[in-house]
């Protein structure tokens, strides 16, 4: 059976912990305001977390192919193999579209948390996010870097997560301890998201900080696994923005032992760095723009993955699909009408659908399930949509929400002539 | 230079008349009022259009997945080559999602309009637009297909036009009249589109009528070339809905010569029939459910014209850059985003975005262009962006809208528990 099914198969209950990125040992992090988008705000807006020793670290960028510059630098840095130590992370500018400047700002910010740390400007990945085609403050941010870097503490993680949010209501952080076969590690991560995650996603910035020790391959793989089996099922088509970053960092601080490919506590690294992936994907939907319904789109017995992801994604992108959610309407027609307009391969007279547990449509027709009982299940906060097309054996889910008139009327207005003429000022 | 360009390269002044599908000769066309989604409501739902002689008649259909019986049975009554006489046509139920049930009531109204013009019912077109998944109530529609055949007359064609529309504002119709090398032809058509026209079409019907003298191969070359550079650049990225349907039935009572391959009168039929075509692919957008804004999109110098039709295409479907059309915000950092996920090979380095004649974006980095200039273009009911990619010879136009609250509110509160209840009653 092919699937991208996210749920876990493995069984050991992870223990959930505080303390986000400064979880696992060695880790410290902090935040300050710089005024980045105002500076007259006093808002935390400039995060920095960093490691007592290297880390082995592996990113995986936007492939959006408009790239902002500190998405070229890090990924510049990742691949020169230099040992990162530090992130430093902005909201309220994106640094994207701002041409050679750009690059030169997100140098300055790299340069500038190298020198505050003792360590090398390579050894520094860089995050942005925010307002695109305005040049950075730099002048601002750089100043700030000094301070950032001495209130760096092992209770900075959430602050840290503050600073990254833009238009997210709340921070997001998660982190786990996991038992090896010998002793412990921990995995922490902080994300920002908003905007509607799809079918137009807002910039994704994710940290994740572990004290496992553990090869630049096996990590690489295990990140792999992880951003497919939950950034990727939230991030629908590759509509991904100019900025969106994930970056997992292993300082080796734990008493674990090596984690060596085959064996079960590669497994179990594994499905423990895709738990908090996704339990961080998840909350970033659920924040998503002025989002009152958080829906899992499961689609079964497709002929191929590829089938059953297009189904996932034409559903989950479905603007009409999207609305009636937001109404409480259990509305199988525009349903069954985005899958026929998917490329699947389908058979309309096999297509069955589901609200929660209850069969809305059998074979392409309606059911005699009582409509008000389908309700019941469409007014909840959270709810699923499977859709079974009955014809082969792939299986696809993805996580998406509704679409409300607060979202329209928010991104209607959120960006005013104050914004563009900054833009023109920064680029003057 | 490839490019779908669909501004007609010929110069010949076609004259607009009045008179919709019944301005060409030999043509005629009634409604009545079935009560096909509500018995008690007197409106026009059901169309009838007639030919006084057979007709040469080519169709394109949906390419949803999920077809139709009306779709079903007319492609099959178009494959079966039988000379078209009517189309017979209601709003208020799509008959899709109906099983073996629809196509039995699809070949009952083709029956009873054959019965009722004195022809074969392979003569008969059949369409419907509507609710899905509910079973039609035939028994409403046929006893009134007698009274719609009698009332049939030459100005007819604004009483069709009211009937087949659903949650249009207003009918959509035009004709013209085409100087051949000797003598005229007209053209006329009628058309309903409204739901949001992408990302999520609504069925889009269009019924066009000529009195020119063609052949089957000429006229679906001309179909072909029409449909392509007109509805196809609104309904983006094969997003159609269960039962779209475009029909041309050309009778061939005007006394201009045969249309002939390669001659100036065909490639003078073809602009005409394109013409009318693009007219009514405009009316469509323009009354998309509560659209304020009409917006075309130019992509200019792309690699290749897939490319080219991938960023216009993307930027059309961004809900974020249709809100801030919504919000007349010139933003061009939303546009820039869209065409960097598109999928096309860009150079950022090298796009340029206008709004109106106004450049907001020059390789990549904000202009100097005053922010207030180009809020007057966004804030017009219907302006152009362009975005020249200045990297090879293809060109793409899509016409598309803004995204506003009301479209939300509309679509989260049309289908009520109602018409889930009506469904089932109906499949019972």
């Amino acid at each position: 059976m092919k699937s991208n099914d996210n749920s876990c198969d493995c069984r050991i209950p992870f223990n959930i912990v505080s303390g986000g990125v400064t979880a696992p040992r060695g880790f410290r992090a902090a935040a300050v305001s710089a005024g980045v988008k105002n500076p007259k705000a006093e808002r935390l807006d400039l995060a920095l977390i960093a490691s007592d020793s290297a880390c082995v670290t592996e990113g995986v960028f936007t492939t959006n192919a408009v790239r902002a510059a500190p998405v070229r630098l890090s990924a510049q840095h990742l691949k020169a193999g230099s040992d990162v130590r530090a992130v430093i992370a902005n909201s309220g500018n994106a640094n994207a579209c701002t041409g050679l400047q750009g690059i030169k700002d997100a140098k300055a910010m790299a340069k500038a948390t190298a020198e505050a740390l003792g360590i090398k400007t390579k050894q520094v990945i860089v995050g942005s996010t925010g307002i695109i085609g305005m040049t950075m403050p730099i002048e601002r941010i750089v100043p700030k870097i000094g301070a950032v870097a001495a209130a760096l503490s092992a209770k900075g993680s959430d602050d840290a997560a503050r600073a990254i949010m833009t238009s997210d209501t709340k921070p997001k952080s998660f982190a786990i301890e996991v038992p090896m076969s010998s002793g412990t590690v921990k995995i922490g991560g902080i994300a920002k998201g908003a905007g509607m995650i799809c079918p137009n996603m807002a910039t994704m910035l994710c940290f994740i900080t572990t004290d496992a020790k553990i090869g630049a391959s096996e990590l690489k793989k295990a990140v792999r696994h992880g951003v497919d089996h939950s950034f990727n099922c939230i991030t629908i088509d590759g509509d991904t923005s100019t900025n969106d970053t994930v970056i997992v960092m292993a300082n080796g601080q734990s008493d674990a032992p090596v984690i060596k490919r085959g064996t079960p506590d590669a497994e179990l690294f594994r499905c423990a760095l895709h738990k908090v992936m996704l339990a961080l994907a998840k909350m970033i939907v659920s924040d998503g723009e002025r989002v009152t319904k958080f829906v899992e789109i499961r689609v079964r017995h497709a002929r191929t993955l590829a089938d059953a992801r297009r189904v996932a994604e034409a559903v989950a992108k479905s603007t009409l699909v999207k609305c009636s959610w937001h109404g409480s309407d259990p509305n199988w027609g525009r349903v069954i009408h985005a899958v026929g307009y998917s490329g699947a391969r389908i058979r309309e007279e096999l297509v069955d659908i589901y609200f929660g547990g209850l069969q809305a449509c059998k074979g392409g027709l309606v059911t005699k399930t009582p409509v008000a009982e389908m309700e019941k299940v469409v007014k909840q906060a959270q709810f699923t949509v499977t859709i079974d097309l009955n014809l082969g054996t792939a299986d696809y889910t993805v996580y998406t929400s509704d679409l409300s008139e607060e979202y329209v009327d928010f991104n209607s207005s959120e960006y005013s002539a104050a914004v563009h003429a900054k833009r023109q000022k920064g680029m003057a």
